[in-house]
């Protein structure tokens, strides 16, 4: 008997018509021979509410009662969808959190994931039970209640396949599985069979929203071979494993793109140690995610630095960099720039293959896009490009590594 | 500094602005110098909604998922309460049943208090901070989420005052405390300053619905004297304690009154032994609560045995009879008899004053009401009545023993 853990999202149980949905495909996956764990979120709408009063009775809720508050919405759906389990005929059982033996470390609503005890959920197998899990959630040492944060329910299903030794893990989600491009905008995109972790986390960070990076560098770090596919289909979707050699003859797995970027140029910052870390420093300390950094030094013997970042932070990013700047330098400058998107082509067959910007520079010259920055790792090439041609860019770099075309 | 435990019910944090009220009721009560341990309920409304969706997902759900589906309830009420204390600027914290050690045993949805373990409730305390505690649930020895019935956040309180030897246990409520007589039926009945534990026991069991007997058995057994007194003012209640000399003056503390009964009347059956126990025992099968029982022999020389019971029970009372009475004799007859209340006059004194019994039935005659069944236990004489009668009755018997004037 196979063990498969099954992750359902808040859509997916949003109405009890679709919890009676996932229920019924839990039984069926029971029917056919497996062992079945479903680890669902909260019903979509039931976090929110709960925010709000949260809300409307403080202005600055702490984060320990929002975590006791909102970590009532997966106990909520993992009883509704025992039931609707056993009114079909299922042995199945709602397993908490803390049942689950997840303890966690870190802030309140923004857990981690330290180690699971599965042995109630082991002695529930052991008696043929179905578990349904509660994700998003688990407990400290000490026995205060945590919530993982944002895509906390896949980390659970990961992390409860990690302890339980499933056979398989399926992410059940809204999408059909990782594709080479977002298919609203890249039409002939083509969705994977099978991605590397690797690449996965690349393409997670360079705006594939598929998932949390922090689910798959978990998956990587445990060897939890997981599947992303739909809850509303029988659709085989992409399986995320380990790379394997035979991953390397494609030299690009897939292109993602991220809109909405800002870049922030500082100029005249003398040539000297040290200068980069205190303007890092200060953006660290606002808080700021930096994306790409590109750091060279101009003609007139100073040195440039630009960072790329959300442009929801460009405003913090000038506030924290002021005083800084004015400190560092009196010929110091900041200029800022919007309207950028940036595109990555990710492969771990790049690696071994050369020519890879070569190919994606001149299919962006042909369609008369200009590059902006350049940031490369060992598996990706990243450029920023004007936002209102990102996506001739992504058809562009699409066509250019034939993408659309079934790799041999 | 002294250790006050206050039990607030669902409807005292039935909307924000109630939860906001509470939270500065405890406030206030930190703020006289106190330590406060706050037991509240789920918001009201919000566990039906949840028994809602359980149904509409099964017919018959079972009672292990309701548990956990219910205990959401308490859990977001008091991350709510303790947010809104929070924002008054005390430092409080929730406590779910779990963390606050509340150990039961018994089935799902009527779990009983084994024990608790204050250990964690305790450190808080010692840190200062001011507890809102879950009301209702508690966790099974293996870990499973139990609620405990009916008033079970009364029990948890009472339990949580006797396991943190608090000084004062507060049951606030939406009356204002326990009254000789229901204050709507007899206008000038008068709140009682004090009752006993058996007193109150037996008002419970007759009618007068302030709290349930398990809370009031539970707070006899540990000693916890607690106070039922309005959430919605500063009046003083009425305080519950093992009972004192001084209370044996007064000989009737209180009449309570239960409408709709029934009676169940068998005649023709022989006077011979294991009669009234095979009748007694299909009564018992079938789960029936049976009230009064009254047996004696008739002219005739056969038996006659009365019951009496609510007359929802009274269809399936006679289902359950019919065999057992036919299989006993073929003189046997079932009479049924509804549009009966009963009446019971309560207290301690009794037990050293005689004539009780008199003064009531001469009352009742006075009015021309008409005496139907007849029981007693040491500290109570109970009668039916028509129930058309019922408050004249209560009035009537409420007058001849004075129970609107203060006793000297």
């Amino acid at each position: 008997m196979a063990i498969i853990v099954q992750k359902y999202g808040g859509t997916s149980v949003g109405t009890l018509d679709r919890i009676r949905n996932v229920a019924a495909r839990i039984k069926r996956t029971r029917d056919e021979g497996n062992q079945v764990i479903a680890v669902v979120s909260a019903m979509s709408g039931v976090t929110d509410g709960l925010l709000k009063m949260a809300r409307e009775i403080s202005e600055n809720p702490t984060e320990r009662e929002l975590d006791v508050l909102v970590s009532t919405g997966e106990q909520q759906s993992i009883a509704l969808v025992a039931l609707a389990l056993q009114e079909m005929g299922v042995d199945a059982v709602s397993v908490t959190g803390r049942q689950a033996g997840i303890l966690t470390t870190g802030s309140h609503t923004r857990g981690r994931i330290l180690n699971i005890d599965p042995s109630l959920m082991q002695a529930f197998l052991d008696q043929g039970k179905t578990l349904v899990v509660a994700g998003f959630q688990g407990i400290t040492p000490d026995g205060m209640i945590h919530t993982l944060g944002r895509g906390g329910s896949d980390l659970t299903a990961i992390a409860v396949a990690a302890a339980l030794k499933a056979d398989v893990c399926q992410i059940l989600t809204d999408v059909d599985g990782v594709y080479t491009c977002d298919p609203r905008i890249v039409k002939n995109a083509r969705k994977l069979p099978e991605i590397s972790y690797d690449e996965m986390l690349e393409m997670a960070s360079s705006g594939s929203k598929v998932m949390q990076s922090r689910s798959v560098e978990f998956a990587k770090k445990f060897g939890v071979i997981f599947e992303v596919r739909s809850s509303l289909n029988d659709n085989p979707g992409t399986l995320v494993l380990e790379e394997h050699t035979s991953m390397e003859n494609v030299v690009i797995r897939g292109v993602s793109i991220e809109r909405s970027q800002a870049r922030v140029t500082i100029t005249g910052i003398p040539d000297a140690p040290g200068m980069s870390g205190r303007i890092l420093g200060a953006l660290g300390d606002a808080e700021i995610n930096l994306d790409m950094i590109v750091s060279n030094i101009a003609h007139d013997g100073f040195a440039r630095h630009s960072f790329t970042m959300h442009s929801s932070d460009l405003a913090k990013a000038q506030a924290a960099l002021k005083p800084v700047i004015t400190e560092l330098s009196s010929n110091a400058r900041i200029e800022t720039d919007v309207g950028i998107a940036k595109l990555s082509a990710v492969g771990i067959g790049m690696r071994s293959h050369s020519g890879v910007a070569a190919t994606m520079f001149k299919a962006l010259g042909e369609v008369g896009i200009n590059i902006g920055m350049i940031s490369t790792s060992e598996i990706k090439i990243a450029v920023t490009v004007d936002e209102t041609r990102i996506e001739d860019a992504a058809r562009a770099v699409h066509d250019a590594f034939q993408l659309d075309k079934q790799p041999i």
